[in-house]
């Protein structure tokens, strides 16, 4: 073991598959059969908090046999306020009992002794919300993602930092032309030369990078300029990324790349697809829509040689 | 009254002055006398939040009857994980009972639906933390910063997006040459763009710029291609900016910028011109610290027009 590069990737080579279910939970999707307990939409947020831990920790149970990783979204946790919080310790806790390697995305950038406090809220087994990586954003520069970058390697953890997003507005500044590049190839190169700095026994090291699955040939851009960065790729299912999209993110052995769903499979019993399961039986869609998943990468993408 | 820019413009006006107190409770600078009821560094994060609370309360009933707003740093209340939050509720509801304005600083951001629940926790009297105004980044674009300005603008809340930052490494991406103008720029074109939308009777809307004040030629310029956006300055003191750096953020009547200072202030008994207070009167260092503020910004910069 070498930190977080070879970490992610025994964690896919031990599931075959790089799927990281994406915990989002969005009040207003949850089964209906979670939120009887809570009362009312703008009511008690104690209430809401004890859903959405019950709701992340039974997805949980479902796909810690089949999958590497999860990634708590914050912002939904955030919104509830301190007992939302306390629901996302609850639900990083439960995950990595489970096995599970903890993405928490909360996108934090800051400086000098600011960007420390961040960090120390998620890396190292003293933190409030211990976790295996964070994403973090590169707007600040390079003096401040170095406390995120110690803190993480400190403790076996590792980063992902915004390069190439997958929503349409991404494209305003990080498509900007600097100096004959385009500026996310600014960013990735500064995360490449941090990247190779810890890389592992299997070449990858600690800072990754985040790639949307929705701009396929930016993501093989971006693959082969950043030979030692995990790419995590958001924008698969809802957002309209396929696996064929995801494809150029991997290398030739199924590594390089961990690819993220959210609601497409933990809200999997609104989808036509999965509609058969109901609602009463949403865990049964999450399992299916996981596997569909996992399926169509191990047939579209090097992710097959992963054995 | 017409939303935050003449909210704002407002807070200035009546106490002449454009300063803002950054509450950053750093464990390791607090006040021994505050500190003996907490037990050890590492030790009960409950006592800590508590220690947190009565020193930043008790700066803020210091400063209420001197200056507009108050910039607590979510960041050192977010290493003390739910409790450490519950402490920030807990400041910002006094601070804005003292009648102070509360600048979030948490420089969120993300997309969609995300960036929703992120506005949703700070603006509006239902939220979790609610807050005058929120820093937030840039770098995911236009559809990332709408649903801050939406959330922000039906609370009468501004923004403050990070535009050109006070740090050193801040340059390497903000800094980069876009088509024959630098990031910054482009960033600062949209920002105005959104502030003049809302544009208040006293010319400023409710979304404004984070500019740092170690970069003095960049506020002018920003000052001239920004017209209708307030600045929020740090770097203030302990990072080398001063007065007369400042002075390009103001328009003639004052307007224009408001100032942050964090450690010089509430860790004022630490430095050498407040030594006399000692440790023990630490809240009179507070005081005569944002006295000295005040007064060196009158002297240097158009906030002497305020009357």
């Amino acid at each position: 073991m070498n930190g977080f590069g070879d970490k992610l990737a025994a964690a896919v080579a031990a599931k075959r598959n790089p799927v990281v279910v994406g915990l989002d939970p969005r009040w207003n999707s949850l089964p209906a059969n979670l939120k009887t307990a809570a009362e009312g939409a703008l009511g008690d947020r104690a209430a809401q908090a004890a859903a959405f831990t019950r709701f992340c920790k039974a997805i949980i149970d479902v796909v810690a046999p089949l999958v590497p990783a999860v990634k708590p979204q914050v912002a939904f946790f955030e919104e509830l306020g301190p007992v939302g919080l306390e629901s996302l310790a609850q639900v990083i806790a439960h995950a990595r009992q489970k096995g599970l390697l903890v993405i928490v995305d909360a996108k934090r950038g800051d400086i000098g002794s600011t960007a420390e406090a961040y960090a120390a809220a998620y890396f190292g087994e003293q933190a409030s919300w211990p976790s295996d990586a964070l994403t973090i954003s590169p707007y600040l520069g390079d003096d401040s993602l170095l406390p995120f970058v110690t803190a993480a390697r400190n403790s076996d953890g590792g980063l992902f930092t915004l390069v190439k997003t997958s929503n349409p507005g991404g494209k305003q500044f990080q498509d900007l032309i600097c100096d004959s590049q385009p500026l996310y190839r600014r960013v990735a190169a500064h995360v490449e030369k941090l990247a190779a700095e810890d890389a592992g026994t299997h070449r990858y090291g600690s800072v990754g990078a985040v790639v949307g699955a929705t701009y396929p040939d930016q993501l093989a851009e971006l693959r082969a300029a950043m030979p030692h960065a995990w790419f995590l790729i958001p924008g698969y299912g809802s957002q309209g990324g396929t696996a064929k999209d995801c494809a150029a993110g991997f290398d030739a052995r199924g590594f390089g790349s961990v690819v993220n769903n959210s609601r497409g499979i933990i809200f999997a019993h609104s989808r036509r697809e999965f509609a058969r399961f109901g609602e009463a039986r949403w865990e049964a869609a999450v399992e299916a829509a996981t596997l569909d998943m996992i399926a169509a990468l191990r047939a579209e993408t090097p992710v097959g040689t992963l054995g």
